[in-house]
């Protein structure tokens, strides 16, 4: 092959491209002259800083990180791939411009209210916003990314076995949540994947309710839904306890969210649909008679963000790929009585599906 | 006074007005048809939900959440002071075209992407982003809101006391945080304000460096930013710590710190301009010789969000006013050396000023 100006070639004749490389090579396949990144989650993804700044990627040039304010000194320290520009606030618009130089059609994974002006100072360019472009890459993780979620998985375990240890009647919401995060940081774990959610009793009727200082009571339905954060890679789990015998009804609504989170999680293979998956779990509970008590959808990608593609849901377009990795959490949720959701973060490989968060969860388990 | 039809004097003939009814005097004073609150913490700030909603205040009218989603169980359940509406993902535009029937000027406190088309559908309707009209509200505490911050306040220092008593060489900064958090969350904090930020080393020059695995060594800075959350109430404090014994420059870094945060304390009281506080501290700062390490405000306010308004920095046109909680937190951050930040959360009252974070910060308490 020749190894001429043309960027594409250049780019195919090196060993194992790295990830702005890759991207260089989409965005010279769609046709643009840049890609602007600027999602803090999305410049951590191809440069390995923190805090964001703006990546430009534009065929045929090197790719530079711009870097300002308090994101500049862990660029400089951090940043891979390529290199990195400081600008202050007085120069900040001149230095993107510059950066930009004879480029026309330029990308954006977003433009926030703080990049607007800088954007529209810019003379002869054709923004567009096309964050699926960055986004579609995000979704397959590779080898170095699984292992991470594989770590985080294990967090999360461990902190719902400490929940497992703790949990019973008399204790506060706020007490679960201290033991697991304090399970979970103690092993490794820098940080939550996001705040926790503590809810019990009538309470477990929140699907995002939060910790309070609510004492579980026998009786209570208690679920709780956290996640770890390892390498900024993040997983997700979500158990509902028992506290006591429950109730006919209760083991009702409890094994039949376990057979969706079980159907969904079989479906899960290479190929099919994220609308599909959910469908199938939703059809589940619809049958067993509470089809108006399970109100969001199945599952999302996680990855650097809790929140990612691929989905599972109704609306969702996505066909599942090896290395994406997504959640399977139905629920129902009874307004005055309580709820129930199972949640498992779970890696998509070559031919099924293999579970990050591996907590058990099978009803005589979670009795306590 | 008469009790007409007139919105005015119908609220202020009661005895006290919620605050629903406070920002229903202002809307009308401010001569729009209706206010749209979207925000979250707006939201529960004026009805006392969680998870967000659409609250519609029209003076004349009674104030309505409209409510959708995940959001309606816990809007019935909690909502005070006004009428709960739910709403589908099919009827939404109509519900909210309800709402402010007749309405001509409607002010939000922000459109976002997902209210933007509801908007839009709306006929005849002068919509603008009016979000200083809630911002202003929300920036004087009352008592009872003082009194949950004060209780945050007491679990931030609980947390660093656990840092104290936990730090030392060889001990990695995802343990530092482990501790505090679990002696916050024990002693009865719902969340963490914010995530942690241990930065340790030549770390110690990220402002905002997230946690990492790195294990202290002597003569390391190690700054510790984190926060507790008391009944939705936030708090917001940072101490750096030294391990061993400090050098000359160190100590003297360490003091010019701690003289700008507390001439800058100093200054905190009712009608004093954010700005000039800040540069009181920021002069401080560059008369020691290191001006051009001190790289962001000096302070902001706190409340329902860990950011919010007043600020101390450059660019604020506040004018503090009693019932303002500010942070006052200079730093120095030399790349590839280290840096310090203290940080305490601070009330502004009727002549002066009111620490709600007491932790010590006098450079023997922090050698540890």
């Amino acid at each position: 092959m020749n190894a001429g100006p043309n960027f594409k070639h250049r780019i195919t004749n090196n060993r194992i491209m790295n990830r702005i490389q890759k991207l260089g090579l989409i965005v010279d396949e769609s046709g643009y002259d840049a890609y602007v990144v600027t999602n803090s989650s999305n410049i951590l993804y191809y440069t390995g800083t923190i805090g964001g700044g703006r990546l430009v990627v534009a065929p045929g040039r090197d790719p530079v990180l711009l870097s300002g304010g308090l994101n500049i000194a862990p660029a400089l320290d951090l940043v891979r791939d390529c290199k990195v520009i400081p600008y202050s606030r007085e120069n900040g618009n001149e230095v993107f411009a510059d950066a930009l130089l004879g480029c026309k059609k330029v990308a954006f994974d977003g433009i926030n209210d703080r990049l607007k002006s800088t954007v529209e100072a810019l003379k002869n360019v054709d923004s567009q916003i096309v964050p699926d472009l960055v986004k579609d890459m995000r979704k397959v993780k590779d080898e170095k990314e699984i292992n991470l979620m594989r770590r985080a998985g294990e967090l999360a375990d461990l902190g719902m076995q400490a929940i497992k240890n703790f949990i019973g009647e008399g204790v506060r919401e706020y007490e679960v949540a201290a033991e697991a995060a304090y399970a979970m940081r103690k092993n490794g774990a820098e940080a939550l994947a996001f705040p926790f959610i503590v809810v019990s009793g009538p309470r477990a009727a929140y699907p995002h309710g939060g910790v309070t200082d609510r004492k579980l009571r026998k009786g209570d339905f208690v679920t709780i839904d956290m996640g770890a954060e390892y390498k900024h890679y993040k997983t997700d789990i979500t158990r509902t306890f028992i506290i006591g015998e429950p109730t006919e009804k209760m083991k009702t609504i409890y094994e039949t969210v376990l057979k969706a989170n079980l159907a969904a999680l079989d479906m899960i293979k290479p190929g099919v649909p994220g609308n599909e998956i959910h469908n199938k779990a939703s059809k589940i509970i619809a049958e067993a008679g509470y089809g108006e008590f399970f109100n969001h959808g199945l599952g999302h990608g996680v990855g650097l963000d809790v929140h990612e593609g691929p989905g599972l849901s109704t609306r969702s377009k996505d066909l599942l790929k090896p290395g994406n990795v997504v959640t399977d959490e139905p629920g129902i949720y009874i307004r005055g009585y309580g709820g129930v959701r199972i949640e498992d973060t779970v890696l998509v490989t070559e031919n099924g599906a293999d579970r990050l968060t591996l907590f058990p969860k099978d009803i005589d388990y979670i009795m306590v």
